[in-house]
């Protein structure tokens, strides 16, 4: 079923995700290298047979690449995207994992017609980071999402929606001001309730650690995404300031009126509040469980 | 071991809770009795061999009984706090499971001093609920909240601790103001999170329904305590108002300083801000650690 060809490919990034795709794409390709600037990560990823090769230099890890991935925080991804037509003039296949998608795809739209380029996003994130988190499997049944740009040709579509087919993801195209609008509401939202709740309870424990055994599962999992790497998460709430300033917004106002409700000791009404989000939840979980069983 | 003696238990409430409870302490009592107003629930109860009487009545059901454990929603436990002089003059031992404890307590020590009363509230909530989603390891290894009443008495408190024990709870006392500012702060907080969190989204989902495949699990994390029963959560946040209102506020402080800084595009505050979540998401997971292996 996988047809995915036996491309030489360069991960520049060889973190949470890009050390996943490496250990996932492992049996496909004839040669993979990576890209890095942390020493003991290259090291460890040689030793271990991880990659044949890799470099902190993306010009000499590129060289004879067939298709170069981009797996670094947001920002570093746009820096090499304007270093890429000095480096390799030949051009190559292009993707990218990066968190937010429109300046990157912008980005990529403007390189010479010799790259092509397509933008990606896989949605398996995780509050560890680095290539000792890595697992082969962190792709398997998630939702890759693909933003096509100026520089996608049917080549690089073809081959992407093999590569996505290979780890065991499942590809889902959009826009990329689509995409950005989508992750501010489902990803970068709750990241910065989940750091702003932290930082409250972490006041009050301060204050009293008897806090910490009366946290149970409910406040782990509100808390977890706070333990996200703070500068990969920098990169993109910058790069999509306006969709989160938005969703933020909107979000306080949704705290408002609860709050207003509880203060008016509106107990019809807060009922029918409380109501309305487990309704939302239980439609949720109902349609997640059914994409699941697909 | 355990050291809990064969008293005779009638258990309120058949729920998540309640019914776990009774499941956990199914091997320590020669008579067991639920007190549930759903007929399905004690039917149930009783042809499962759960329990071995079933009444809708609670003079009925507590008539026999050394102790009584209270597992309602909070305002129901109140109800049946009024009724008990009257339904029990003789008294009994008394313990509740209700999530917040200072109108519990206060009305426990309300009580003749024929009854012996300790407030309890264990730290093992879940979105699911009813009989159907307990399970009889639901309290073990969690934190088992008791409070003290002015109808604590060493009987009471020793038959209490016991009980923790034996369902393999970890006792913490504290006091009743204490127990309800600490669970505003780190669970009836992270459930409005949640629950505007996952009305926001869905509005978004009703739009555009891809939203769905974006959401990973940081969505379903953050989304999860939005599912809790309403009518639970209800007489939680209304018998624990001042206290919500309060981490509430401070909580749109927070938010309000992250957007701010966003706006700005102050990027060095705005490191400082996602580090220091980081920074306390990190001291909390090893704090928890430490607990779980101890």
């Amino acid at each position: 079923m996988i047809t995915l060809p036996p491309l030489r490919i360069t991960i520049a990034g060889l973190g949470l995700m890009g050390g996943s795709l490496a250990l996932a794409l492992r049996p496909y390709t004839p040669h993979l290298t990576a890209v890095d600037p942390d020493p003991t990560t290259r090291q460890t990823a040689l030793s271990q047979g991880l990659v044949d090769a890799a470099t902190d230099n993306l010009a000499e890890g590129i060289k004879a690449a067939d298709l170069l991935i981009l797996a670094a925080p947001v920002r570093a991804i746009l820096a090499q995207l304007a270093e890429l037509p000095g480096c390799k003039p030949d051009g190559c296949l292009l993707l990218d994992l990066g968190s937010t998608k429109q300046a990157i795809c912008q980005a990529m739209s403007a390189l010479p017609p010799s790259f092509q380029a397509i933008g990606g996003h896989p949605m398996c994130g995780r509050e560890t980071s680095g290539l000792s988190a890595a697992t082969a499997d962190l792709y398997h049944t998630k939702t890759f999402i693909l933003c096509p740009t100026a520089r996608t040709t049917p080549a690089v579509e073809q081959i992407a929606l093999e590569l996505v087919t290979a780890i065991g993801s499942r590809p889902l195209w959009l826009d990329p001001a689509e995409h950005d609008q989508m992750v501010a509401a489902v990803s970068h939202l709750p990241y910065l309730l989940s750091a702003a709740f932290m930082q409250q309870a972490a006041a009050l424990a301060r204050i009293d650690q008897r806090l910490w055994p009366v946290s149970a599962s409910g406040f782990r999992d509100t808390a977890r995404l706070a333990g996200s790497n703070p500068a990969v998460m920098l990169d993109i709430l910058l790069t999509n300031r306006a969709a989160v300033l938005s969703q933020l917004e909107q979000y306080q106002q949704k705290l408002a009126m609860i709050a207003a409700l509880l203060q008016a000791g509106d107990e019809t009404a807060a009922r029918d509040w409380l109501e309305a989000a487990q309704a939302d939840y239980n439609h949720y979980r109902q349609t997640s469980l059914e994409n699941t069983t697909q």
